[in-house]
């Protein structure tokens, strides 16, 4: 092909692979279902060589789907007709730290824990903590506009997000925002690109906001005999306008493979289980921490602990790091969603999960963000059972509908990718939908940048099939 | 004219004004040298009215400029070119406060100060603080993104705003966001609103996110012998890592006017001034004003002082406040600028503001938010003397000039209007002209929303001219 060609000009022959392991590797993502062979995954090494890039996509109309670390659970990494898929792994140098501006300046394939790392050895703080910050990258989470365990007091990434150098589909190279607190020279470019899950141009470097890295840290642990007495909980602390760092919630179903899993000792007889931990001056987070676990009390916790080292810390927040993993081991398949709703709905929103699950007879167990509303319900499941499947599309749907009924959102940190498009509609109407779509459709009129994600299906029927 | 009578039919006749005193009334905003004239004031009553407004301005091609208190300093909300400036003191109502979910819900003609006591008086806190916030709406801030004192502890109004509600200029209502703190479902619809001064459609509801009120707050004072010493101080205050809640600096000229305006006393000698505060918990807002004041001593200030009561506050907070209006008193007309650069580079700029005033011969002085690096150039002069008003604009364009030399940018918190269109370019380039201008095409392609604004003047000869 005469484009392959061209690309090998571009970034050298050994960064074109075309190998069938290759092109298998990177027909997925983490999501499970969602498959599509690229032509060819090329790992640019600079601004310009993706502006080169951009410029052969155009002219012969090949795909272009970008990808980090592809931990997306929303196949809006995977491709979805052929194409190139774009690796970062040879732009992953941190570039310029600013100590009196308070920013790092990145190349998107740097890992997020990498950064989170060399920013806190310094006395500062990124504070978006995706789950997958142990593998995801930068540009990715820039991206997906990823969250966190500390999205309630400290925003998701969008919020630390000063400024952007982007390819756009036309070929041009724009550089948005800077090292500035404040900036309202014309519409916010930077916020269009952020959470775009590439469809918009391609990220290329990325200014970043720090924080002082906070002082102190506590954790706590508290189990309820019921799911409402722990939302309760989290709706007390709110109200006593306690803002915690981390607010984590587990259901029965998930402490239960965690113990299966990792014989932590949870107790049998709780139903619901809150991590707690505030940070920052010490005073402040003994107060806070010492109120959270009275109020966990008074509102019928059975059991609380408060952590004095770090290594007790460890032990509490062990089954919530564990779920994920605990929950992945009982059946082939894992689907992990990302439903969220507004926090005073949290305990509707896991009591119709679990009813969903019961009518559509498939199992799924809920963790999750209590202090943001934004919940993990989990379905165990086999994709090769078809007849399965349908039932755990058809409980997923519900799940969209509930939350959207409880003014939530189809998706709180994961993006709409090519798993939710058929339900974005859901959720920003018909409206937003055509206004998406035109912004799109000018911005990238060939469909050049990942194409078939976020509205692609959106309107299309909504029946429900297995995947293949 | 066929389209005021279906007007009048839409908002009924009281709420649509064409006296000659009403059409001059709202000609012009708070920016000196902008005015035109529009053909009728409209007081729409909600969403659904505004709606049918704008179906009528597309049909008859009519320009719909949508205005807050009209505080705006960019001309961003005086007409260009007639047709209807759209009004909202009859949609002044908070509409919901939802203490659970930490957000409130109004519309866009609420005054900010009246939402700040509103939620202060329930133990919660919106931030933003532009300093026409007595008189200036919500739904202004929210379309120019306003700043204010606080800007870097706590960020802007796009940080705060979870919802709108939105008439697209193709006539489409759209509802974007939610009370959650975490929402991904496709592009932030939201943050592209957000600061469009009004060009991609009418905002007719605004949801926005609360915090707990800080418990405590201080306040301190600290002068200097020279700008560096005050600069010097601030860059150490940050690499302590202390966030103080404001850090507002005021220059000699500055102090000198308020002091023939008010006579607080304050000293002869000092070349600048750095108005301190910190809030939050009682122990860490003592420890961290002291600190801020010691980083002062060690920097050189020649006299400290801390407010021991809220009357002493009131009085150190005093000159700050006072800044614009004692240096209006001086010449027939002030111009408040809003360059803003990378904190690390304030002593630079306002350097640069000094040689670029006498080389051109106009008098500037300027105060501003140090912390966040948004300074206030404030030239005195007098609109009517053309040839001192080339001189003024000239002196502008090297300031905007000089802020984007030094990472900055020509609009830290006012935003571009219609004023600072001729310099947008400079800072995002042709590249990012070109994207803006795609987008509001796309979205507006009969340009009906406040045309006349932003990049409508961008690229167009740099010739400075006097206003008439």
């Amino acid at each position: 092909m005469e484009w392959m060609d061209s690309l090998k000009k571009v970034v050298g022959s050994d960064h074109v692979r075309t190998s069938s392991a290759h092109l298998l590797a990177y027909s997925y993502d983490a999501t499970a279902g969602f498959q599509a062979m690229p032509d060819a995954v090329v790992s640019p090494g600079s601004t310009e060589e993706i502006r080169q890039i951009m410029e052969i996509c155009r002219e012969h109309q090949v795909p272009l789907v970008p990808r980090g670390s592809g931990t997306n659970l929303a196949a809006g990494t995977a491709p979805t007709s052929g194409g190139v898929v774009l690796l970062f792994n040879r732009m992953n140098r941190i570039l310029e730290l600013d100590e009196d501006n308070l920013c790092v300046r990145v190349q998107p394939g740097v890992l997020t824990l990498d950064l989170c790392d060399y920013v806190e050895g310094r006395g500062l703080f990124y504070p978006p903590d995706p789950s997958s910050m142990k593998i995801s990258t930068i540009g990715g989470n820039v991206s997906e506009n990823s969250g966190g365990l500390r999205g309630l007091k400290y925003g998701v990434t969008k919020d630390y997000v000063l400024g952007l150098t982007a390819v756009l589909p036309n070929g041009q190279v724009i550089k948005t925002g800077g090292k500035l607190a404040k900036d309202v020279a014309g519409y916010d470019l930077k916020a269009l690109l952020v959470g775009a899950e590439g469809t918009l141009g391609v990220i290329t470097e990325i200014l970043l906001k720090l924080i002082p890295k906070p002082e102190h840290q506590r954790t706590g642990i508290a189990y309820f005999q019921s799911l409402e007495a722990a939302a309760a909980t989290v709706s007390e602390i709110i109200s006593k306008r306690i803002i915690p760092a981390t607010l984590e919630f587990l259901d029965r179903g998930t402490m239960d493979a965690v113990e299966r899993f990792m014989d932590l000792g949870l107790p049998e007889e709780a139903e619901a289980m809150l991590l707690i931990e505030q940070d920052g001056e010490a005073g402040q987070v003994e107060r806070d921490l010492s109120a959270m676990i009275d109020i966990s009390v008074r509102n019928g916790a059975v059991i609380t602990a408060v952590a004095e080292t770090e290594e007790e810390a460890g032990q509490l927040k062990a089954g919530r790091r564990a779920a994920l993993s605990a929950l992945a081991r009982k059946r082939p398949t894992t689907i992990l969603e990302d439903a969220t709703v507004p926090r005073s709905e949290i305990a509707n929103m896991v009591r119709k999960i679990r009813e969903i699950a019961e009518r559509n007879q498939v199992e799924i167990h809920t963790f999750g963000h209590a202090g943001d509303g934004n919940l993990h319900p989990t379905c165990l499941t086999d994709i090769r059972d078809n007849e399965e499947m349908v039932r755990v599309e058809r409980a997923f749907a519900e799940i969209f509908e509930a939350a959207i009924d409880l003014g939530g959102t189809i998706t709180g940190e994961h993006g709409v990718g090519e798993m939710k498009s058929p339900y974005l509609q859901w959720k920003i109407g018909d409206e937003g939908i055509e206004l998406m779509k035109t912004i799109k459709q000018a911005i990238d009129p060939l469909n050049i940048c990942n194409p078939g994600k976020m509205f692609a299906k959106a309107n299309k029927p909504r029946v429900v099939v297995a995947h293949g």
